[in-house]
């Protein structure tokens, strides 16, 4: 099992780039990282010349394994996707004409519905975590399904296979859902909910790897009654929450009509002890100053919408197209462009540099994880990619070998060679990922030893 | 050379996808297409079953070479970038926090300027042209640089290589061009732009595969007597024109500054003879009622911009960050939704069809190839590529041989496949591209025989 596979002290020795700040990426060519048996992070230097020199001024590092990149690679952290639904992975890219709400009714539900095979479950799951570490996805906020066996499968998988991950089984009881597909009551919402909560809890009893998070779909899709037991739950088995809120107008409005004594469709989730410093709200596009202040006072993260400081990025597969947060943010980045043409505000622009850090700091944060990963600081643990890029020979021609889309012809600084990766970048060219110093994916273009 | 390498009647079997109309898709299960010795299609049949029946039906195809493909596997149309700058690419992803009118200073101008160097262009323009066939372009109109001699080198390259093009030397001959990049004079500009116009008709004298394109920069580029002789040259030679308009307000405001006698961005381009049917206008971003009309009246076309039918898709390396049309069409479906979100109006949604559609019958009439290619009818010829997308095995993983962005599970309808593919797909799903019927270009993905 990667997440529990011994590792020896490691010295990674080039050039690394990691966020400072909303606005500021430090990017240091000549660096060293040490990273202990545990996975964290001992030392952080930026003038290092060699490992013989790092080797001969600490003598408790002799012995450490040594990984050097080439000056055509970087090291940066881990990606931290706030927001997906790995059962829905197989209908990316489909959306025919619909619009949210028979967008659920004709791709998802039935997806979803489909997952109480496991045989199935296990192919989507497999194929989704490797996707996504293979994009340089350390930690994930995954929406699994209604069922406890396939939940619980995916905590199991994203364990074995060593990524982070906050797994939630999905709770859904009104009619809102099809009869095939939702929780027979509040009582089998939350004994179901609190079964998983236990088997993801017994597998990894620190919460390193993997941890519960209670999942209300979204309130339309909860009667009043299941939102309040799954408050209290929340409250007893203190875990996180993870729920959508206002991704367009026509869900906000029936949110209005279903729940008619609430203020506004925060209220709901305020009024039903929803709202946690723990509470990770997807979407939240159509919210009013006073929904945003009370998001604010309650300390709730906000997952994809730039609105709000404490925020991070979030695929959404399958609503949205693409498991790769480095595409997202092309996508945060470009929206954030098209409003600014309008407004004429150039504040409005989201810059390369914010969109990094929401990324991987930002998204730590929403996570509980700031502490821990989004940066190489001495005490975080080791979540991080090696990113390679492509250099063009003479004749004009990018190495065979290694066929990423980045083309770096030499003369470019080390700032444009991030840019080109933000922008023209895949997974491709993230060729090797590591959690709490675990190597968790490889490709053919990685060349440290 | 690719472009005149013998080939031989060849009749293509499986599923093949392409535009019927903008806004319907034909997508063929079960096709056989026949592609003579000139590279035209010959036969296109909707119902083959296999070479014999095939054969056994038309004599004179006995001795055809025959290529099958899988059924993880389409044939699509080779794109069509209506707008790109060959000697921009290596600044793609660069922008830093520029705007249009600085971000010519700081990247562009530098960048063009040292293309002098011809062994510096070589590998640039070697370079772009491999990497725009990988993505399946078969046809580009080209911006080069003031020099002759490295445009002349792109167009040997294109014909070399066997992509269709459209080749320009700039010209810019006004001081907003900084003094060491610029036309010294009129004259200099159209014996320049003659000289390159002659060279690229002297190696492919029936443009089958490059043509010449007279390029004005932009109208701030030029002074008016300049404009001036090139409306003349463009209609001495009978040219296609290509250039700049409307892109930003700034311009649209520095236009009206240094023309103050026309009436508009697009009066400046009229009244000198710029508005033909062979004009390409890239962006048109902010155009009045009025200069729409203009433009319409004229027959010229639009690259980029979705407001009129008669428009392609355009990559605009480096103001763009992509290459690759594929991914300007899901830039163009992001951002008509964003558009449409503002409306609330469903019809300003461009569909996946429609933006097929404009990667390819639309390109094909903006550089007035509409009669072939952009289709695959009888008499077009065999531009194309062969689409293979990835199948996920029982146990999650996607074939190591073949790593494509794109996971098909097996179950997906033929235009759930063609939606993955537009949505997730990237040139590792393009294992070959065919031009006039000869193959320039493929990857080790490619499995045909």
């Amino acid at each position: 099992m990667a997440a529990s596979t011994p590792i020896s002290k490691t010295i990674y020795l080039g050039p690394f780039v990691h966020s400072k700040s909303l606005t500021e990426l430090e990017i240091c060519e000549n660096g060293a990282i040490g990273v202990d048996e545990n996975g964290i992070i001992a030392f952080v230097e930026r003038d290092a010349q060699s490992f013989e020199s790092i080797k001969s001024e600490k003598s408790e590092w002799q012995d450490a394994k040594t990984v050097k990149i080439s000056g055509d690679s970087f090291f940066f952290p881990g990606f931290i996707d706030t927001h997906t639904h790995a059962p829905q992975h197989p209908n990316t890219g489909l959306f025919g004409k619909t619009t949210l709400l028979d967008w659920l009714q004709t791709y998802t539900f039935p997806m979803e519905s489909s997952l109480s095979d496991l045989t199935k479950a296990n192919r989507i799951y497999q194929n989704f975590v490797s996707r996504t570490l293979s994009h340089g996805t350390t930690t994930c906020a995954y929406y699994a399904t209604i069922h406890v066996p396939a939940t619980n499968l995916l905590a199991n998988i994203c364990l074995q296979r060593g990524q982070r991950a906050l797994v939630g089984r999905v709770c859904m009881d009104s009619d809102l859902s099809p009869s095939y597909y939702r929780d027979e009551s509040v009582e089998s919402s939350i004994k179901d909910s609190k079964a998983s909560i236990d088997h993801i809890r017994s597998i990894d009893p620190s919460g390193t790897i993997v941890r519960p998070i209670i999942t209300p779909r979204f309130a339309p899709s909860c009667t009043p009654a299941c939102l309040t037991a799954i408050g209290q739950l929340a409250a007893a088995e203190d875990t996180f929450i993870q729920t959508h809120i206002s991704e367009n107008v026509n869900e906000v409005q029936l949110v209005k009509d279903l729940f008619p004594d609430s203020k506004s469709y925060t209220d709901v989730y305020a009024t039903h002890s929803l709202l946690t410093p723990k509470t990770i709200l997807a979407h939240a596009v159509h919210l009013s100053p006073e929904e945003r202040k009370t998001i604010l006072e309650k300390g709730s993260k906000i997952s994809h919408c730039p609105a709000s400081h404490t925020l991070g990025l979030g695929s959404d597969v399958s609503g949205g197209f693409h498991p790769s947060i480095l595409e997202n943010c092309r996508q945060a980045i470009w929206v954030s462009r098209h409003l600014s043409l309008q407004s004429a505000q150039d504040s409005d622009k989201l810059s390369t540099e914010e969109a990094l850090y929401l990324a991987t700091r930002g998204g730590a944060q929403v996570v509980g994880l700031e502490d821990k990963v989004g940066g190489f600081e001495v005490g975080m643990e080791w979540d991080a990619q090696l990113v390679r890029l492509g250099v063009v020979d003479e004749a004009g021609n990018t190495g065979e070998a290694f066929g990423g889309a980045v083309d770096v012809f030499g003369w470019e600084a080390w700032g444009e060679r991030v840019e080109k990766w933000v922008y023209s970048g895949d997974d491709r060219n993230t060729v090797a990922v590591w959690v709490r110093g675990r190597m968790v994916h490889r490709t053919g273009g990685y060349t440290g030893a």
